[in-house]
């Protein structure tokens, strides 16, 4: 049922999640960014069960990514806005918009990201902050930071050997 | 149960996914992207029950980002591997391994990306490929595409209005 439905939605984020899981808090803050706050908006425009729907925005706000505020004393009404960490998930709808633009939008996109100014159709990429260049192997390496548990470290290390001795995961066409 | 497991994990991107939902999916990509190839080796990293690993394996070689290939025929042995598709993925991982460690590593970074050559740090970031300009609004902004639905147009219609009326949900601190 729900694959069905995340797979028919007008829209590539939707699309990528179709694929990779079970995402409603995705599409919650992906309206969120799109400037809804109240429950009724997030429910009428994702076709959400009330108690579904009551439980995630609860787990957003929990996880410090919503804030509840009243705007109503009465009748009581209150709605859900991003916080800072909330707003600082964008990049990942982003990275999504774009995958699901590139491999499940046979019929070309239907949202896009453009410049603001001349329209012109802007290409999501991740690079480094600092340096601009794009974050590939094996110019960049994802290694042990400094938290890593043991397992971690082995985990990584392990890694850097299985990457140099079956390349074709990361390299073949 | 899930929510606990992902959360303990030492893994930033896991961290990001106990926040956002049910992702088992994600983190065998993760793996994927790790130099794993194997059931019995998911099904160690993971701590994943056999019948969900199967299905979620068969979703991805479905949607095609991984491919189900023969390694040996006596005894008959089958590897995973991710596909063009399947590794085009590697932006979204990137994107969340970012977000978990900057909001949900207080005590630092477990795994990091740096370069290969210097092991100095990156810092992960969304920017236009072409121009190399971060993608924030309102310098780009979210339109309808090509393939659009009348129902889409109108809902990034709205979004602008809404967003014009109530810049706070974007830019407040």
């Amino acid at each position: 049922m729900l694959r069905t439905r995340f797979k028919t939605m007008n829209c590539p984020i939707a699309r990528s999640l179709d694929r990779v899981g079970e995402w409603w808090t995705i599409l919650i803050l992906r309206d969120a960014f799109s400037g809804f706050t109240r429950f009724d908006e997030f429910e009428q425009n994702l076709g959400i069960a009330p108690n579904m729907l009551i439980k995630r925005l609860e787990g957003l706000v929990e996880s410090g990514l919503m804030e509840k505020r009243c705007y109503s004393a009465r009748p009581p009404r209150h709605e859900y806005l991003l916080t800072e960490r909330g707003r600082d998930f964008r990049p990942v709808l982003l990275a999504l918009l774009a995958y699901g633009n590139r491999h499940f939008a046979p019929e070309g996109a239907s949202v896009t990201v453009v410049d603001a100014q001349t329209g012109a159709p802007a290409e999501p990429t991740i690079v480094d902050r600092n340096s601009g260049r794009p974050l590939t192997e094996p110019d960049f390496a994802i290694v042990a930071g400094p938290a890593a548990s043991e397992t971690t470290k082995a985990r990584l290390a392990a890694r850097s050997e299985r990457l140099a001795v079956y390349p074709r995961t990361q390299s073949q066409a």
